[in-house]
């Protein structure tokens, strides 16, 4: 199965839009932890383990690894998601952009050593800095459009023949760069204007949402605004708001409480 | 010393505005070296002694090592030009860009992980995204703007107020986001006219320049549209043509060549 049809098979079967961001921050980890020398990965496999049922994709980012030199933790990760999680696909949160062969091995760091299913990318560099990215047409790839950041406007929002620049991106991604049918957009849920603008130029094309939860971003508004045709569309990421739900020894099964919320919260606004 | 303070003494001292890019490509690594199973730190570090009296800077490129697993020989490496080659910064080309808590983890990847001097990241998620690593005053910010590959003028050219993308990036780096006076700008040397553009809107700001040598730049163009006023303000970085002089036992005394070489010819078009 490639990425989007593992993604179309758990909006529908599993009926979830969620998506959990395994940010790991070593000042937040439980107590219960202080320990284990392989705290972050004993973290995010109980979270991962407990949020499972409600999860369309689990999002890891990899800068909280790398910072802490956790390749290696990252790596089991994803290996443990697919292992006893068949069927829930992995974004590598890694934001890449570079060109030519580098971006070639951008492409081969997230899919083939990480074993991601999809990787988000930037698309300042233009299209040939993402075909390596393209190329893998039973993985997908994550461009960024309008980010969930205060400041994202600052270019973002320069408008050029009368349209803003992240609409310009959207186009080009969803009718130029999408030949392999594997793309998807980025825009923070803390833009529900942006997001209906940018799901009139792009028809079904799925939207990663980031944003709800502890950046504020409004359920309701993300559901009608950005939700495709059929009601789906969306995979919608929580981070903090899901792994920090408890910061006791009962942590993972307040992160499952609070991502059955967060599922439950999103298809009540969900069309049908 | 600063990032800036170190080059700018390469630049008078050591008489040089060449930068050497280390992008070890497995399959391309001397023959010599096939039993060596520390192949690509052996391979960096002799490059390195051999062409460091020729260059102001190195350059790492970090996907070249991630895609392998090899962020421990990345380590060893930038430890050992800070300890062997002491004043010559090291710029990690990584082209990062995140938001918020996400940008601070990738900040401290690069300069407490790796030790790096400067780092390369990407502008299109706005200030906010890079705040955190104009925050490290000490430290060079290189954000891009022009990129070398033929693509690069998707969005990059798209004009804004009869400006084009780049120069509005230009702009803000160098007039908004320099307060601490770290900042660098990556242009092109394939770009010649519009890096003469970006030259006249950023007074005496440094620009690393990427794409002389293998991608065919001009580096006559490249000094006459990109100098400063003081002859100055270039890295000018060659990866392949270097590293790869020869593929047999002597590859490093070929890169030292090869590095002299480039260095003297820089030299022979830099204005005085």
């Amino acid at each position: 199965m490639t990425f989007i049809q593992s993604l179309r098979q758990r909006w529908l079967e599993a009926n979830t839009l969620l998506c959990v961001g395994l940010d790991p921050e070593p000042e937040r980890l439980p107590a219960v932890l202080d320990d284990d020398a392989d705290a972050v990965f004993t973290f995010c496999r109980a979270i991962v383990d407990a949020t499972a049922p409600y999860v369309c994709a689990f999002k890891p980012q990899i800068a909280h690894f790398a910072a802490l030199g956790g390749e290696d933790a990252l790596q089991r990760l994803i290996a443990h998601i697919h292992h006893a999680h068949p069927g829930i696909p992995v974004i590598l949160d890694a934001k890449r952009g570079d060109i030519g062969s580098t971006a070639q091995h951008y492409a081969s760091e997230a899919f083939d050593r990480y074993r991601a299913d999809a990787v988000t990318v930037n698309p300042y560099l233009g299209r040939d800095s993402v075909q390596p990215f393209l190329n893998r047409a039973d993985k997908g790839v994550v461009v960024l459009c309008r980010t969930s950041n205060p400041g994202s406007g600052e270019f973002q929002d320069l408008r050029i023949d009368g349209k803003p620049l992240y609409q310009h991106v959207a186009q080009r991604v969803a009718h130029e760069w999408n030949g392999n049918g594997n793309c998807l957009l980025v825009i923070g849920a803390t833009w529900p204007d942006e997001l209906a603008q940018v799901r009139a130029l792009v028809g079904d094309l799925p939207l990663l949402v980031p944003g709800v939860g502890a950046q504020g971003g409004d359920v309701a508004a993300v559901l009608s605004n950005g939700a495709d045709s059929q009601g789906n569309g969306l995979v919608i990421s929580s981070s903090r708001a899901i792994l920090y739900a408890s910061d006791g020894a009962d942590y993972a099964g307040a992160a499952a409480a609070a991502a059955l919320q967060q599922r439950d919260a999103i298809n009540a606004q969900r069309p049908r």
